[in-house]
């Protein structure tokens, strides 16, 4: 794992999540350090997220401090839940000495909770001490929530003869629970990078990593990504530069790295499924079929059960809108192996064969509309007894 | 249940699904009566709907025989799946001594197993044989694949003075399943109809019935709903007339309980669920609105839970796509009990009235949104394990 020089982090027991767990999280950023956020596009999102955005905006793009806290969302609050996400603010921005609009609020955890902030401001101090550039580890643990492991990813890229790091943190069983399971993603680099030019790499490393994550549709109240810059390695990246484009295949390497740790710490996914649609006429329309299938509870429970059942593949994309649609072009492959086409089981097919495709954890479903040459590609999980259970037993 | 004068049903035994279990329905028509009928839009249609379209067009509305298997749903068979549609078809004309138009093909069950046309056209002597006005509850049986019961209605209309039927019978555990619980329903009456109106009926009553019904969004290869009227009341219901009001209205009560009793029928429920959105600037963002929290696995695991979990549903409302939407005017009650206002929790609520509220089978999730004077109504189920199981576990 890389540090990053000029992002320090210090954890603390704030006593929100499990009595003797971290559960907050406070990152620093040195000055001049830029950074770029993007949040959820659900409505209802929660106080942090509003304040975070507005914070970004505020400082144009250079906020000094990211907190993070877990086991509670803040979202469905309200008046109040405004209030408390703002009563942590000033408590980080008195005790570090800086503005308050430079610190960006996160939250995740139980939805419709008032946030303790009494407690959060308490565990400041401790955070606050702990703060070390070495310490991604124990900061990717105190993220999380129902999470079985944390996802911690770091890559190192040559830029003008000078090695540049970028490592990253997330947590979220999947984007699949805005009670216990919201999303939220931190990643640093040592280079510089102009304001707009980083919003901009982060936006297309977003659509091409964690909008391509799916585990069943329930986009969250609290999601956000955001991507610090600090320009230690004293590496300035500019726009359309030969190291503009590598320093962005790195960066959305690295973030597609995380979104399929997040999908493949699903909840209770037994699954790593990568839904490939070729053959489409618009991006949109590739897209529409692969997150269709993605997010057919048929398909799922097929995938769960590894029972190569096409039908149920074949319906999905049939109700995903396209229009003047010949379903008699479609082929589908499982792992390589064919097993529809012309609308109907492919002749060579075997269940024996199907049966050995399904097998592995690691599944890539490849559908073909032959209708044109645009593609998507969606990565998501199946759906498990342990879906029920998590999402049915908590809070009962 | 009302006989339809003009209707008779006949069934067998034709060893497609489990071996002693009636799987064949046949339903004679008598001369001059009219009959519409709607199909699923999922472009992967099953040979027998293809067939079944084209034929009622070719009869102007005037077919003599509707011929209905379960165990197998003859889709994605490619060519060879027409075959053998058109040969059962075949059969019934030759023994019936009608054109092969007049037969209208249905199927259900199994996706992409070819139709064992041999077993239906020997069987069809048996189910000819049998034919009888008072059938009804045989053939509600006879259409039956994982559903736990029939699903069979009927009502009766005074019409000028005088006393007319609609009776009409569905198979299906939901539209949840296109493997093995296609929707079927088959609706008739005794009043007359003149073809368009019957059509304009059938659909009107359609869409505020099936169409209003989801178990996962998983729209079948197989849907089909036919209504026919034979007259043999002699009353002739015109055009914008009362009693074609009264009779619409009739036609719709009896659709929606067929449609709610797929609903309570539906794999794997435990509650009934009937989500009513109102307060939309139009009415398909009111639709929009409950088919998000409907299709929502978080709404639905909660609702398995018996968990009022609002967070759930605000989190659904929010990423249903409503333009420049103000979450604070939104209001969610559950079996009259006030849950969430100004985009919180309401002051009024206690988790008391929340669990007195979630615990009958039958729950009405009414959300307001504040937007205008539109409105929607959904019906459907929860999410449970029995669901993973049935789904997980069939064909494995």
């Amino acid at each position: 794992m890389s540090a990053i020089p000029g992002v320090a982090l210090g954890v603390a027991q704030a006593g929100i999540k499990t009595a003797g767990k971290d559960d907050l999280l406070l990152v620093s950023l040195s000055p001049d350090t830029r950074t770029a956020a993007r949040f959820t596009r659900n409505a209802f999102r929660a106080a942090p997220v509003d304040i975070a955005a507005a914070h970004v905006l505020a400082t144009q793009g250079e906020p000094r401090y990211l907190l993070v806290n877990t086991g509670n969302a803040n979202a469905g609050t309200g008046e109040p839940g405004w209030s408390a996400a703002m009563a942590c603010c000033d408590a980080v921005a008195t005790h570090m000495g800086v503005p308050v609009q430079t610190v960006l609020p996160f939250s995740t955890g139980v939805i419709g909770e008032p946030l303790p902030s009494d407690l959060i401001v308490t565990a400041l101090a401790e955070a606050a001490g702990d703060l070390s550039e070495d310490n991604w580890d124990r900061a990717a643990g105190a993220i999380l929530t129902t999470d079985t492991r944390s996802k911690l990813r770091s890559v190192e890229v040559e830029l003008g003869g000078q090695q540049c790091r970028i490592t990253g943190i997330a947590k979220g069983a999947g984007m699949i629970c805005p009670d216990l399971a919201t999303m939220l993603a931190f990643v640093a680099t040592d280079v510089a990078l102009e304001q707009k030019l980083l919003e901009s790499l982060l936006a297309s490393a977003a659509d091409a990593s964690f909008n391509r994550i799916t585990v069943d549709g329930d986009t969250s109240t609290n999601d956000a990504v955001t991507l610090s810059a600090t320009g230690r390695s004293g590496v300035v990246v500019e726009a359309d530069s030969p190291e503009c484009r590598e320093f962005s295949e790195a960066l959305t390497t690295l973030m597609i790295a995380l979104a399929q740790d997040v999908v493949r710490d699903g909840e209770g996914a037994s699954k790593f499924v990568e839904i490939h649609v070729t053959g489409g006429e618009t991006q949109q329309a590739a897209d529409k079929v692969a997150r269709t299938i993605a997010h057919s509870p048929l398909v799922k429970t097929a995938l769960f059960a590894s029972d190569p059942n096409w039908g149920r593949i074949l319906a999905a994309i049939g109700r995903a809108g396209l229009s003047e649609f010949d379903t008699r072009a479609v082929t589908i492959h499982i792992n390589g192996v064919l097993i529809a086409e012309k609308g109907a089981r492919a002749a060579s097919y075997t269940e024996v064969q199907g049966q050995e495709a399904m097998d592995p954890t690691d599944l890539v479903v490849e559908v073909a509309l032959s209708r044109g040459d645009e593609q998507a590609v969606i990565w998501t999980t199946d759906l498990s007894y342990d879906y029920v259970k998590i999402n049915a037993e908590y809070r009962t």
